[in-house]
């Protein structure tokens, strides 16, 4: 690698940990490095391990961080305040306006730019991943929660209060099922791996026959791995409860595509991830039983391709385009 | 007026009318003129309507048209291919693929820029209206249907293939009742005016006392001015059959701001312009009710104020657009 080239750092800033990639302007990552974020030490140690996971991601790239590194994004649990750069609040990580950008800039000597991880995650299908190419995007990521991102004309959309892309809160039935934040009949609330998991137990307890919880504690949480082993088994309580998932997703999909006309749909997360194309198939057949024609022509309902790396590489995108 | 002053075109092409204006750059309508439509005569005779329908409110404003008018904007019925400014297919007029921006400018000798009719309404109100100031607007007309506009960073939201801010086909409840496009359970098969009417009708079938067909012919539409003074008179039947379709709006526009965080949303149409105040009070509590508070901080959900004029004065905006 020449002495000249020139890098972005991107960094996903979890609940749990810290994820720290070298990337190069065609989304290659170089060298990365993880470390446990330990949010109870408090906001300013907290600010030490992520300069030391990215000296660590600089140290194994073998590249000189004062000229070959050019600016730093992150990725981070929200709501954030964007123009100040501060974390507003976080149930994951404790702290209240915490003023994660200023204090990074000052220890690592660098712009840095923030945003909230799912709309990294989004950004980074959208530049590297299963939306490559596009313009018009939108971003689904089904795990214990759902959160979304927009892209219009290339660009995130954040609204007035920097506070857009709440795509799990739309509401799909004002009577449906409680949702966490308080509102009835979310997509959240019908289709998250919560809701699968609460789907899963009302069966069992009607007697439905199932499996799921034969190797395991009951009382644990059911993770997307058993799920997706147990559909795939045809369990009788998991499979409905999957199929309601992936149908809800759909119907919500097919109100984006009203909504927004886009060009590519991505869907990811935890329970994406693990179930696959089967569950992306039933979201894209009820999307497009459920659309205007014109909405639907074109549009590539996909899975998203970039895993656990698309927060880190979607903070890629952000310092880079923090340098255009 | 000074000899040098210059203006643009608004014209709005609806089914049964059309509407010219002529613009000045605060968005002040200095004359205008209307003619019927007259769709039956076919495209070309639509065509020629149109022109002398402009150069009647141009006669009427006492402007030079060769040197005083600028250029001319259209809001027609869609759905539109805007690239090829043609209209793709309407049922209100009955042509499919009909060149008009083409046939315009040949006949006008001036720049035409179209847009589809709802697009430009909300346009107007955000240039001129209810939306004067903010940069992220959201706009929902009710009427015999439901249409909407997405006005994002201060321009409209077309989408990938033009068809964006279809924001009467979002799913509310996926069991819900059958909308026009057959889809079940879009906001427009909840809260139009043909779903109230539906309302009243099963109403009285079920033996609710209601004086709404007192005066009228029991086969005939039920009109938005019935609807509204027999709400404000407090008809069993009639009440809540409009609360039910404000409170889907509601619901509706919970969803919106958590999509959207936008900083106004306007809402109008018909029956809005009918029963006014009452009717948006109820869309604003229920959707502040059911919406982050983040999202709710600052919105302001109001009425439209331009009345019939939005849509020209819309298409006046995409005429000044045009030049810039």
């Amino acid at each position: 690698m020449p002495e000249s080239s020139k890098y972005v750092i991107g960094v996903d800033l979890g609940g749990t940990k810290i994820y720290s990639t070298v990337v190069d302007d065609k989304g290659k990552i170089l060298a990365s490095a993880r470390k446990k974020t330990k949010a109870e030490l408090g906001f300013k140690s907290v600010v030490t391990r992520i300069a030391k996971c990215i000296e660590e991601a600089v140290a194994k790239a073998g590249i000189d961080y004062e000229t070959q590194v050019l600016t730093i994004g992150i990725g981070s649990p929200g709501p954030l305040d964007l123009t100040e750069g501060k974390i507003i609040e976080t149930p994951n990580l404790k702290w209240k306006d915490a003023p994660l950008r200023a204090k990074l800039e000052e220890r690592l000597n660098k712009k840095v730019t923030i945003d909230n991880d799912c709309n990294v995650g989004i950004l980074g299908e959208y530049a590297y991943g299963a939306g490559h190419g596009a313009k018009h995007m939108i971003g689904l990521f089904i795990g214990t929660g759902i959160g979304g991102g927009i892209i219009i004309d290339g660009k995130l959309l954040h609204g007035y209060n920097q506070n857009a892309g709440e795509l799990g809160h739309v509401i799909l039935d004002p009577n449906g099922p409680l949702c966490g934040c308080g509102v009835n009949g979310h997509l959240e609330a019908f289709a998250s791996r919560l809701a699968i998991e609460r789907e899963i137990r009302v069966a069992e307890l009607h007697g439905i026959p199932t499996k799921i919880f034969e190797n395991g504690d009951k009382t644990e949480r059911i993770r997307s791995k058993r799920i997706a082993e147990a559909f795939a088994a045809g369990d009788a309580a998991v499979k409905p409860a999957v199929i309601k998932s992936a149908t809800y997703v759909g119907y919500a999909v097919a109100s984006f595509l009203n909504i927004f006309n886009p060009q590519v749909v991505v869907i990811g997360g935890g329970v994406v991830e693990a179930i696959g194309e089967p569950y992306v198939k039933v979201v894209r057949e009820t999307a497009e039983n459920n659309v205007f024609e014109i909405a639907r022509r074109n549009v590539k309902i996909v899975e998203a391709e970039l895993g656990d790396d698309s927060a880190a590489l979607g903070a890629a995108v952000l310092a880079w385009d923090s340098i255009e």
